[in-house]
């Protein structure tokens, strides 16, 4: 904000709302009738934080004060007069001179909080805040600007809905609202006594599967006079199934869909329909998980998990750039001190969270959020540190979870993806201490992960396999070969281009290898071969892979997809009928792979200070689409006789794009980097640049 | 419990309920009608954690089972069936076999907890449970064995009592319940409309001061058939002033007694009728500050404050000897991880906490609960030792407070009485970490100890003032003599002869030295003097300082009391007219000095499997009483002729006592220790013994 005089707004500890809001969605989660609470710990925000501030006035001055808690007010260490039946709005005199107000906070039920304003000051950056451990720290704020809305609910926004569709079954009502979606049902006009079941369903099958539907509600109506009612929580559907008592009647049922309001920022349109439809619903499904966080799914966890927030975030960064929620997301996961257990109680998700912070920084510049989190990055690396065995390596003890991926592979002893994730969390700590100038952490981090990588390529590289091996268990190495220690050398830039190679024919395009079947481990495969410049396989994988989903009338992309599962039990997962979730976050990544290795706009620096543009056009006779950047869209065209590109208000960006013969530019100078491999400085801020490919030949694929 | 089939209960986290407890009575502290949260962190207990029991059943059985909070059952890891709306009592039926029985229960408000029991199995000692910090433990329980109570409210007695005397006074009425007390007030028959207006005295004058009582209530009353009126929250009182508005009649004004039902284990009598008042005067003292804690105080505060309750739990141990009481203190002082300040921010009294440890289990022997929280204990001392300063000891930093005593002394740098705590924290560790086989850890301890010990010698022992110097800031040194460092290293045994005759004669009984004011420091000061011999100085100590309370009509005794103060000014502290504790725990010292040093009972190892019995009649005629032990009291008379003990059921004790001239004793053999110092062994279980000193000259004083 620019302004003079700053906004006021409500003020807390640093991410207690966040923390607070992470504990009561955490147990929204329901089975068949039960509630399920996570099983890590949950945090919650401190009960009883004091907040100071130093006021220096010429004159007296009325300082308007709000707290969402009870409270005690001292000036300069008096209690002054604040009655105990305690308004919401109280007024306090601070004369003049210099004087120090100390509001001591206490709420066990919302984060403590207060609102403070006067004529020459608010409240916004210059209110510390203690959580009584002895330290004071700036206090933090979001968006909570009205004095009687403090915080506490998330803002969300709502739109009605009616079905587009309903049908008679069994002496109910089958209504579809046309695609997946979130939200409350209202039923208008209740007349009557006796019960509404409501069941719901992501499927058209799980809404008229009865008992054995995922979710459902009952709303107890005892109505003379018409009335309204409203279902208690919100829930993931498509379909919904209902059926009241003999004797209620009413006149319609309303969704109320309840969402983040956000707009996307990536576009992304093609030649062809299908990979236009695809990015569609990748849209749909994860703008439906991105809310208070970024949840795996929407009908059954509704968790934090930090896997899912993972990829969901890179996927964010190419569709809504939201980066508020991604920084909501990054500290529910973490919590508080001290560290008990993994994030997530998964090995792997603790490293994927230093991941997601390294994520968060390239594509933000954030280094604030970074220094705000690095003494709780120190502390989450130092449990790592304290549980390797004596080679320096991570396995799995009796109260981890070394997860990797669903599907079948010995997660005992040194699982070699395991290291692989950890030495990058390493090389991200070294980054960070580097950037936060902490010089000595830097050379330590630095240390630790240059010794774990190599003594991960002398234990598991193998040279008869030419492949990374799968890891050791009690002394003897487990030879099998299995993609995802491959797949993270090659995203993390591990291998040489002898071993790129050996990778990508022995093991990422060798159908001997184990397939994998979830979008979450697909997604890091797919960035692999993309890597490997195998970006018209991936396309045509995203087409069927998708686009199999969406033959099967799937409106969000899902959890799990096996294309040769019976349809009939396409929805089936843990062994339930219906417990497979339809509306996933890391089913989106269409989003991602589309924007980052079709348009092919990805950052090399901080905040897109330098980047590079590396359009793919493949078998497609044009794409076009934007990628969102701090400041402001990348656009790019390509058919195959030309290139688009118009940049945003600041970084140095690089087109490179592949040509059979010589393109031709009045925009700056080509430079061929390659047979056939032309790049063009961008470095002319909010400008476009328009390159004229061989028009007689087919632009490379 | 010798039961083959344990008693069902409710069970939870460790440590949880004390926590939650604590942080619950932590926000009742009122001053003139606004609530006062205290300046250090409130923990909670997790909100989220989970059960399990492994059943191993020859046949099917039914399993009882209540739960607070929202729960998820688990049979061998799949969940089982329990309808949504949470019946207060569950039935689950376990199939014969082995099978493990997880409950993952949540509860943001009240401790999770469960209460299950079945036909062949109760949940008391095998069930385990984890916080979801990759640890399981053992669930704890307390006394809530009622299905239909779980943990939540505090289980006090109540007893009503009616004023014993009332009087008008400008339109009100004057209530005086007698003596000091707690609790609520109720009326009777209430009619009319408007408001009734309490004002609460501990005081008679603070009762009347109007605006200046410390705290009121006012009861809104609307009644047009007569009522009760109940006051919302306990207070501390011996005079209530009450005004109705005009219109409002009532019958009666009850008052409520709320308190922990315990019985006197400890007993004192003498042939002086002034001592044996303040015996019961001191009783009754520190039985109104035992209660969910042990209390500060019982208008004010009502907090848990480390030094407090490190004198609280000593005099308890001479009069109540509730052992739960004190772990439960000990429990709530000390909180989760991490450790963020000292505790209750105060420097010497996270030293406190170590040494009431160490007292705890000198009385009790339970070393079982030392090892609970040794985890905390290591931390918390880890956290002191990464304070101390280059010389190896610990200042106070601007975030601690430093406090000692209520005196002018300079807090800065070094303070001498604050290392010598320290010191004996550490000496402490040392000790608990041999008695729980923790060799590291105890040489460790052993040797930061010792070198302090040495360094605190070096720097503070002046030989020119015969005495221990107050300290040393920016490197010089503090030539100060104070009271504090000299008692600290005379009770903890760190003067040599030479020394400790010194420290007498030229600190504790040298008028010039700058004299003791509170209660708090009073009682260090009287046990090092009873230490030093100075036992009858001591008896008259109390004589004029406890019985000066009595004289100006003390029914309880005060946080602080000089003598010199003028009457109309004795209520004065804190800069306010009435808001000294007039029920104070330290002020009941005399429990503790007479009952260790005139009945002169003290173990000298854990649990009294040895002891010391060290009667000293001084200059009275007679004294007789009782001092509790985990096997029973041990009883003690002495007259000018006469000594009279009867042990308990286990330990060795040793009779030390002087006689002018041959003692005899048919009860074993007497030995002489020194000129006019006797011995006799008191081995034998529940026996009594019986010593003639001679009669026809006066026992030594």
């Amino acid at each position: 904000m620019n302004n003079d005089k700053l906004q006021a707004t409500w003020i807390w500890y640093p991410d207690d709302y966040e923390i607070w809001l992470h504990r009561k969605v955490s147990v929204l989660r329901q089975y068949k009738g039960y509630i399920c609470p996570p099983s890590w710990r949950l945090d919650d925000a401190y009960t009883c934080v004091k907040f100071r501030k130093t006021f220096r006035l010429d004159a007296p001055e009325t300082l308007t004060l709000s707290v969402q808690g009870e409270f005690v007010l001292l000036m300069d260490g008096n209690m002054t007069p604040i009655p105990y039946e305690r308004k919401r709005i109280t007024s306090v005199v601070i004369p003049a001179g210099t004087h120090e107000l100390t509001i001591n906070v206490y709420n066990e039920r919302y984060v403590p909080a207060i609102y403070a304003t006067s004529d020459s000051c608010s409240n916004d950056g210059v209110w510390e805040v203690t959580a009584l451990d002895g330290k004071w720290v700036k206090a933090a704020s979001w968006q909570f600007h009205d004095i009687h809305q403090p915080p506490r609910e998330f803002p969300f926004s709502y739109e009605t809905f009616v079905p587009v569709q309903a049908a008679e079954a069994d002496g109910g009502s089958l209504l579809d609202f046309g695609r997946e979606t979130f939200g409350f049902l209202k039923f208008t006009d209740v007349k009557g006594k006796g019960t509404i079941r409501i069941n719901y369903g992501e499927s058209r099958e799980e809404a008229l599967a009865g008992q054995l539907a995922e979710t459902f509600d009952e709303l107890t109506v005892d109505a003379l006079a018409a009335s309204e009612y409203a279902t208690p929580v919100t829930r993931a559907f498509r379909y919904v199934y209902v059926k009241a008592d003999e004797g209620i009647t009413y006149s319609q049922v309303e969704h109320a869909y309840e969402y983040l309001p956000m707009t996307a920022q990536g576009e992304f349109r093609s030649s062809d329909d299908k990979l236009n439809r695809i990015w569609d619903v990748s849209v749909h499904t994860i703008h439906l998980t991105m809310r208070e966080f970024l949840y795996d799914g929407m009908k059954r966890d509704r968790w934090v998990w930090s896997g899912d927030a993972n990829i969901g975030l890179m996927i964010n960064n190419y569709v809504f750039f939201e980066q508020d929620l991604a920084k909501r997301t990054l500290i529910a996961l973490r919590g508080k001190e001290p560290v008990g257990t993994h994030i997530n109680t998964i090995m792997d998700f603790t490293f994927y969270w230093f991941l997601s912070l390294r994520d968060y920084y390239l594509y933000t510049g954030d280094l604030a959020f970074i220094e705000a989190n690095y003494g709780k990055m120190l502390s989450l690396m130092e449990f790592c540190l304290n549980r390797r065995n004596e080679e320096g390596m991570m396995e799995g003890r009796p109260e981890d979870w070394v997860f990797i991926d669903w599907a079948p592979m010995d997660l005992r002893g040194e699982v070699n993806a395991e290291q692989i994730l950890f030495c990058r969390s390493l090389e991200t700590m070294a980054l960070f201490a580097e950037k936060l100038r902490d010089p000595e952490n830097r050379e330590r981090f630095v240390e630790l992960a240059g010794n774990l990588r190599c003594r991960i390529f002398e234990l598991f590289w193998d040279e008869t396999e030419g492949a990374m091996l799968h890891g050791r268990y009690q002394g003897e190495v487990n030879r099998s070969v299995l993609k995802y220690p491959n797949i993270f050398a090659t995203k993390f830039g591990y291998l040489d281009e002898r071993q790129r190679e050996s990778v990508k024919k022995n093991v990422l395009l060798n159908d001997e290898v184990q397939k994998i079947k979830t979008p979450f481990m697909r997604l890091f495969e797919l960035e692999a071969l993309c890597l490997l410049g195998e970006n018209e396989h991936v396309l045509n994988e995203i087409r069927s892979y998708w686009g199999g989903m969406l033959d099967l009338g799937a409106t969000s992309f899902w959890e799990e997809f096996d294309p040769e599962v019976p349809a009939d039990e396409q929805y089936d997962m843990y062994g339930d009928k219906f417990r497979k979730s339809l509306c996933h976050a890391w089913g989106a990544a269409p989003n991602l792979l589309l924007g980052k290795y079709v348009l092919g706009v990805r950052p090399l620096e901080p905040s897109y200070a330098s980047y590079v543009v590396e359009p793919r056009l493949c078998d497609l006779e044009w794409i076009e689409g934007k990628v969102p950047t701090p400041n402001g869209p990348i656009e790019v065209y390509m058919d195959k006789s030309t290139i688009r590109i118009r940049t945003n208000s600041s970084g140095v960006g690089v087109l490179r794009f592949h040509a059979k013969s010589s393109p031709q530019t009045s925009d700056g100078e080509l430079t061929s980097t390659g047979v056939g491999i032309y790049e063009l400085s961008l470095s002319r801020p909010n400008s476009s640049y328009v390159i004229h490919l061989d028009s007689g030949e087919r632009a490379s694929r």
